[in-house]
């Protein structure tokens, strides 16, 4: 079945570059995108196939946003965030939940978040905040016990995807002890949610990732897991959704630039100039080379998730990639010259995406210093001065 | 005089860097940054004092221009452009003139146009078209001699300041003779020509560089030089404003860019960080050094324009500035990270402006060939298969 | 069995690295390294299993070669050059065989040279030649039928092994008709071989790749395949062992590099510095992605040989593995410092060996241009100007 | 009279490049290049002209070390540590002199000294040691009182011409008081001074640095300046001299490599590859920028020594000139190929001489960490959690 869903990525992918660059001009949400996404029931990839999904390793999820991103970054960028919620969510299996002390009803709400997704719902993240950046320890959001269920109170930034989701995973402290951070997830329905459009970015502008503001009540069982304070835990099980899940996007927003670059040179009859193959040639293999990472550290978080070494494969994916984006949508758009550098043409916006991979979190700087780390012999997650997360 | 064109130049330059967002979001012209310039006398910089200009030299102009882009790049693209104009017009010489064989009644046209800019004119440059990008070999605008004048017919691209200027320097071919090629000071006023907006560029989008047609009649001493076919020899003789006057814009780009993202990290006290401490000071450097190539470009299109070893010097300044610009851009905005890239942030126009230096001609994979070529012992002027103009 | 190639590579490559130094210095051969593969089977790695080899796949020499490399990469490069030669003739199956009409007796042949190698025996390479590089179609080497067989005559240059190999495989054009060329393994026993000792390199010292000066008879079935001309058609099929080995060598010195960057470091107690750290991470990614793409490159030549998207693979694999490795290698010295530049010391080594790897054919220029056409639709084999063999 | 020193290193630098290689191969000091420099009095370029020096300013040093390292640039580096010495005793004015506290008599002790310079003796300097590097603060070489002078007792390395030099510069902490640095002149005749031959080093490796150690008594007017503790003033106060003066040599060694290149490529016919003539290029601006960024520097030490700006331009000198010897070096011997990289050929050498300006103090990496603290607007004194010296 995730055959089908990669041959559904490239089917979809040209549908979205031509939906693009009215995305990107007009800092939309590409509706009709996440319309396809449902029909093609790629927001069920994730979910187990006993829940009525794909049921997809991590290495076909990060294959099948490569292809979407070569369609359009952004949506794949929006894709990633729901793919990380029904992944993480999937990915916690008897053992863990039994380990975690996640009792029964919880993963009963679990699985229905699951076949929901399977049936076309789709989730945002709203994590982020204005001074904590991704860092959950840092988190002002708050949420206390009340009749009901939970209430939550504070406001995200960078949600993509906000106003357009089914649902959003909100990470919050307790207002009892701040030492602890649960994880919920919030229905779009109802009052309390308040999309404020702060979102103007140079890159990736159809991903919608505005400010949300919270002040909601959710039933009990949309507190994730059913116990408070397993959102650092999952955090450190699964670095993976939230550092190398960027990864595979940037690698298609590279591959794209050296297609389009080809695509404009050959219209221009400019394949014969010696500058210009050397730079497609070497955009090629660092492409390539960035790709392959990302399918290898992909592969290994699928074989041993949360392992050292399968760590340092996420940080070189993540480092790579968002290099490796940055530096060869620079080199087409050189390569391509002033014609592409019009308002419109792929590589214009790709110029764009592109440079937005690195600044994800890890940023490249962060992956390259936990890697220092560790080729030095040394545990990122003891040897740095700030909390990781 | 001249240093009190540089002090105005840093005057102005944060009021250009307030309206620079704005014109960006936009794509308007700055027309209060030229009315700025105007009244500071800065339309007259490379006018000879004896036509009430203050006579820069080359080095001057450099200076000026650099401060400018550091305030808007796009309005001193715009102003390099005018430089341009008047600066050629203005290094004609007796001596220069009478090898030419320029008549008297040309050399007094041409100080009519230059005393106008000396009190407030601008021209702007209509050379670029469709096809033959900047090389004057393959223009298609023509023109020929009709009673009172001269008629010209065509279509120009690229012309930064359309709709907005008091005159355009115009290349075509004449209809007589395909071989030659001259230039024209076409008047703003009057029918014939049309500006189509076409200009909707990733980087310098205040520049207005929309496509000119013209259909037009204009007085005899309005060719400029007052004998036909000195386009060529021109370009041959002051390679400088078709290349290096970019030059020293890109600098100030550059420039800005590392202020920018030092407030920024600063305004965030994020100036601890060592990744971030080791992007700027590499940035720093590289900015400076850029800097000296062009000044010393500058400097030696004064004392030798057209030699050798000064063209060298042009295409290494046009190489250095091109590339630093582009690369120290996309560094700070790693360093500042991803609050950097909302729009309205100096960053975010900045790593757009900055990738355009490398693409205007001569491209940086032009000038590396040229000056591989020179430092082979070769000569760049036959041992290219291509004209180079 | 290959799987203990492999940790027979592994568990040989410190005794070669322990030996590394000596060798490097002096510049002499690797004798006690090669009496090791030979103890270990390693000269048998290509060799068919019906031959009593260990049928090793292209992918499974490139991991060996890799390992090899971490030890001595000049060890690694000359054992390659063996590989290659084991590697071409082992893969020429029944059917290719049939189709390039190699008789029966030059099979039988060609099965007792690797039965050969099996049991111990081992070939260099001597193609190359000053003026022509490793181009067979410019060979000056000349080869014509005598009684008994063949007398060859001419001479080679960079002849990894020379003096030490059990037989050389001879490229050379048929004085009859210049534009056959033929290849031939001349035993190093009997007179006729002479090798001047003219390697003095900077870098992959311990190759002892001298001249070697041809006037010799061979037995008529030292001809290989048994018909004339086959050897420019074996090397536009089987184009991975002439390119695609070195990479995995070049891997290898690079990740050698980084371990001991990392040993210096920490033996010094500096992993505590950003700078140092940056280093190393950014290193460790790099070397990570230049693995996978060899890795990936040798994994579709075992696939599909020859293929078009194979060769494609294999480019990237040799760009990445050159220039990575030289880069690694440098960085590694900057982070290391003074004290890493001694003479002895690993990476004042492994400094000048990385250099090598984009130098060999096809060089990492040469790569990107192929890629580039490749990239832009064409063809490297029909868009180039000069013959590629 | 200086522009006779410039003259004379042009006409030396062919001289010292001839005889490179040889000391290269076999790490002996360029016993012969010392004496030219002896006879064309190069050993008075610092000297002020009352004193029979050339009096050269910093600038006229700094041309003066480029051209001698375009012919050998372990040899300029030995020559700058004699420069630094004689440049800064010569620095020590009256009014400074005053300021200071340095009595008469050590002024006519350091006039003699400088006379000694001009009259053909030369100096070196053994600052650093192990564990310390270059760090004064943290010397274990001792000195105290005793009857008729000072006894010096320690061990340091990296002394460049060891052995050679008619005196040393030493550094060395009061036995008496460890927080006060003090340094002698020491004379080379007389007992209590060894050479040990440490040096064999990657490059630079006719500067014969090698270790030396000292058991000495010298005579009391031997310690500079005549009064104690004025060490870390003076390198506070020049820092250019233990920083910039060895930029100059790398941009020497740059500028070498891109005409070996060139003359290789050009004698084997291959000035028209594209992929060369971009390397040549690109290597040309990079070379000449840093040329710039080390003359302005230096321009600016003369102006103003030890101000903050002026230090900015001294680490950006150096972090240029480091950088782009390292770069073009080896990029120059993958333009011209294997041919080059045989040991004898100039940039065989070039890229191993190439490498070390990045790791001489303050490496690159520190600079690059000064000028960001600068960029951000920071004071690299006090926001370096290490003492600079």
């Amino acid at each position: 079945m995730t055959q089908q869903a990669l041959e559904a990525a490239r089917r979809l992918a040209p549908r979205f570059a031509a939906r693009a660059a009215g995305h990107d001009r007009d800092g939309t949400f590409p509706v009709a995108d996440f319309a396809d996404l449902r029909e093609a029931g790629l927001f069920g990839l994730m979910v187990p196939v006993e829940l009525g999904g794909s049921g997809a390793t991590f290495a076909e999820y990060a294959a099948v946003a490569a292809e979407l991103a070569r369609g359009n970054g952004a949506t794949a960028l929006v894709f990633n965030m729901h793919a990380s919620v029904t992944g993480a969510l999937g990915a916690v299996d008897e053992d863990l939940a039994e380990a975690l002390g996640v009792p029964d009803e919880a993963l009963a709400a679990r699985d229905a978040l699951l076949r929901a997704a399977a049936e076309g719902a789709w989730y945002a993240v709203a994590m982020s905040e204005r001074g904590a950046g991704a860092r959950l320890s840092q988190l002002s959001t708050e949420y206390q016990p009340v009749d009901g269920g939970w209430q939550l109170k504070g406001s995200k930034t960078f949600c993509s995807g906000a106003g357009h989701a089914d649902g959003y995973l909100v990470a919050a402290r307790s207002a009892a002890d701040p030492s602890v951070v649960s994880q919920f997830l919030v229905p779009a329905t109802g009052d309390g949610l308040r999309v404020e459009p702060t979102w103007d970015s140079m890159g990736m502008r159809a991903t919608s990732s505005h400010d949300l503001h919270l002040d909601v009540t959710v039933p009990a069982d949309r507190l994730l897991g059913g116990v408070e304070g397993l959102a650092l835990v999952i955090a450190q099980l699964m670095p993976h959704w939230l550092v190398a899940s960027y990864a595979a996007v940037y690698t298609g927003v590279a591959r794209a630039a050296v297609e389009a670059a080809a695509a404009h040179l050959n219209a221009r009859d400019l394949a014969g100039l010696p500058a210009v193959r050397a730079r497609l040639g070497r955009a090629d293999a660092a492409v390539a080379a960035a790709s392959l990472a990302v399918a290898e550290a992909a592969r290994r978080v699928d074989e041993a998730p949360g392992d050292a070494e399968t760590n340092r494969w996420v940080w070189r994916a993540k480092l790579l990639a968002g290099t490796t984006a940055a530096e060869v949508a620079a080199s087409m758009v050189e390569a391509a010259g002033t014609s592409a550098t019009r308002r419109g043409h792929p590589l214009e916006r790709l110029y764009r995406d592109a440079r937005c991979g690195s600044l994800h979190p890890a940023t490249s700087d962060v992956c390259a210093d936990w890697l220092g780390i560790a080729a030095l012999g040394g545990d990122p997650d003891r040897d740095t001065a700030t909390p990781r997360w």
